[in-house]
């Protein structure tokens, strides 16, 4: 996935497909992503959380296809995703407007729950022009 | 700072000082930190967020030291902290229980206010024997 910038191209990478329309975001814990105790550290997931909300959004909604900075982020977690798990979330859009997005999600770590996320999200600046519906290259891939 | 296992090492590092008994942390934010817009990306801030309010709580608490796994994190990203900017929070514990830790806290880019963060933490396994007063060595570095 090439969205996210540098910073996820530095801790990702992360994997992106369509389930029957439905986006799912998942990555594999690795060392590099663990705190002292050998869990995945709860930046890590909060920066997946990050990029889960608005990759729902851009594959759920109708509307023109925008960069989502993030207004507010939420996160509860669960259970702890593990050393070598994998992490697998998605969401769902409550309602989005000409200038914000809402939406929440669930993770979970091999099949367990292990994070809730809700968030806002600002309508940004376009992405292209716009009208791509498959900004993430998931068409051609979907299950 | 050698808290917070691979994945700080692997983004940061973040700079720990004492300012007047206050504890203060940092960092530059560099490419590898930048979403595509050239901004520091929600997830970098948000891990910064999950660091500042542990760090927190170790120097402004009298209780035995422990890891604090994080239970919920919420962040409201105010402004944005632009490529180059120097990020720096403080915080506060609003109580802490045998169980549980309730922090807030504040971060500024360039000495503007960018996030504010809140969140509720574990008392986890102890840090060695609990006893380290000073487990970042700030004190011989205090301001």
């Amino acid at each position: 996935m090439r969205i996210g910038g540098a910073f996820i191209a530095h801790n990702g990478p992360l994997h992106a497909r369509l389930d029957k329309g439905r986006l799912q975001l998942g990555f594999r814990v690795e060392e590099r992503h663990t705190n002292p105790l050998k869990i995945c550290h709860g930046g890590m997931l909060a920066s997946f959380a990050d990029m889960l909300m608005p990759c729902v959004a851009m594959y759920q909604t109708e509307a023109e296809r925008r960069f989502l900075p993030t207004i507010s982020l939420q996160v509860d977690y669960l259970a702890p995703a593990p050393l070598g798990a994998w992490v697998q979330g998605e969401g769902e859009v409550l309602r989005s407007t000409r200038n914000m997005v809402f939406a929440q999600g669930l993770v979970r770590a091999d099949g367990q729950v292990a994070m809730r996320v809700s968030g806002v999200f600002k309508q940004g600046p376009l992405i292209g022009d716009g009208t791509d519906r498959d900004p993430l290259g998931l068409r051609g891939h979907a299950a």
